[in-house]
């Protein structure tokens, strides 16, 4: 505890991504107020899409900077609305001079807010990320046949759309019943023709399937493709798939764990070592540093979603958990 | 039986609607051809939007023609594109001068593919069509919480996606274990906001019911709406429905029905009473006019579908029950 405190912290009334960036300008700016010296550069990184909902994957731009994808490749990626990333960047002005990697970290740290209910729920202030789901998003197609909707009886049909429906029943319903963590989500959909009195000849939908265990996620997906095949089979439809992202669990660094946890304690804050549900930049820098993540709590769970929000209090909190940690870790 | 006969229909590869139009027309140059005097006069018509994929209801056309909808209103139907019926009429040069209903006839009748595939599985040329299903056409709005895909734990989750796929597969289960004729079909549906990582905060999806019985249709509706306010209930999500088109089941005109038949009898094809799958423009007119309708079949009982086909031998055998109950009508 560097005996610094920061006081507000800039609520842009965007939380996901932008309250870490901010809060680390806060921390600069309070370091610098109290003239504190470190022994290494302090650099505030912001990565381009991080969400990957206009160009897959998602954490593109720490996965580039960890050199787990060729910049060219990931450039050249053709976004939802049929542009590329690279011509965008150029566009907006943020094609930057560097190359990725250019700079080494000897630590990483991100502070974010926690996107889900655990921290609210258990009135917990600060969460000690000490490691992050596993992700794998596909995309699935299924081909039927299009008929009439009035004239085809329904033993006869093909119906892209209804093996679409039980896909998204299955995920939920094995989900629900598996007794593990893994959650399973079909956030996309689209019927082809998609007219009211014409059978679906094609359905696309994405899958989203998480656990923080490798072993687990890889059974989810085995059971995923069985069912794909099972359903084939007994609609007679084709059904294929496309791997958007896959993303193994990740184990952050148990020593900036321990010291998140140590800086809470000395601010007399709430804490608890917890499992990020979300994908964050933090993974991806965790190939090369030492990584961790600071976590606040999000009022109701409430993320993705107009309605995100966080308490200013525990904004505050997570900012100064993030200037002690980042303090400690530049003096040493 | 006139003694007139057609050899050839021209086959525009397109079955839907366009084979009736050109088989009247060569049923009126072959009356003229051989000298035919009627009694009263023939007309062919060709009813503006009968599919009502872009303006709904289908069948609108002859449905202001036969008085079950002003024709305000109908030019005024907004289309899924956005454009106004009306304004889209006069643009291409189909706002006609007269008053829908200016004639009044003295008995209608209708040529057609099947779209379906009783006829060809029972190898039979002339389907000597006595009644229409009844159709139910709505939409269901599913509300829920978009929240995030990797953060919120299943249990805890109003994914309006989920509940829609439900939907989907309740009607199929329910029409195929209802051992009645009832077809229930899903061809549209939209998730908002339709991002991989996002729960669907909304889901839109179209429901196609159809019946020969409208005691039998009630109940489908009924069924739909008990369902839907269970998952409401179950699932947290508000579901609400727009009412899209419904018309009743249609009986045609016995005494038409029967020339058709003794009409194929008499050209030694074999026939068979059945019921339209498809709505038509006939059920309309039937409210101002005797009407039936003749169907033919369709190869595979393929429809709405780019590989739609009906045979040639059929095509010229509907055109020449077509001339023959023609020239029994006018002649009469």
């Amino acid at each position: 505890m560097l005996g610094s405190h920061i006081d507000t912290v800039i609520d842009a009334g965007i939380y996901d991504g932008c309250y870490g960036v901010l809060s680390a300008l806060e921390v600069i700016q309070t370091l610098k107020e109290d003239g504190f010296a470190p022994s290494r550069p302090i650099v505030v990184a912001a990565f381009t899409n991080e969400e990957g909902v206009r160009y897959a994957p998602d954490m593109m731009g720490s996965l580039v900077y960890a050199g787990g994808l060729p910049t060219e490749t990931a450039l050249a990626t053709v976004g939802a609305d049929g542009t590329m990333l690279g011509g965008e960047l150029g566009r907006i002005g943020y094609a930057g001079p560097h190359e990725p990697g250019f700079l080494s970290p000897h630590a990483y740290i991100e502070l974010h807010i926690e996107q889900g209910p655990v921290l609210e729920r258990e009135s917990i202030t600060i969460g000690a990320v000490e490691n992050v789901q596993g992700i794998s998003w596909q995309k699935v197609t299924v081909e039927g046949d299009a008929n009439h909707a009035g004239t085809t009886p329904i033993s006869m049909r093909r119906d892209a759309g209804y093996a679409a429906a039980r896909i998204i029943t299955f995920l939920r319903e094995r989900a629900k019943n598996s007794n593990s963590p893994t959650v399973a989500t079909v956030g996309c959909i689209s019927f082809e023709p998609n007219a009211i009195n014409v059978i679906p000849s094609r359905a696309t939908l994405t899958v989203d399937l998480r656990d923080p265990d490798e072993e687990r996620l890889r059974q989810a997906e085995a059971a995923l493709a069985e069912f794909l095949d099972a359903i084939s089979q007994e609609e007679h439809v084709e059904v294929s798939v496309e791997r958007l992202a896959r993303f193994e669990p990740v184990r952050f660094d148990q020593r900036i764990v321990a010291k998140i946890e140590k800086a809470a304690k000395d601010r007399g804050l709430t804490s608890r070592r917890m499992t990020s549900g979300a994908g964050h930049d933090a993974q991806m820098i965790a190939r090369i540093a030492p990584a961790a993540m600071i976590f606040v709590p999000s009022v109701a769970g409430i993320s993705h979603n107009p309605k995100e929000r966080t308490n200013d209090e525990h904004l505050i909190a997570g900012a100064n958990v993030l200037l002690d940690v980042v303090g400690e870790l530049a003096r040493r």
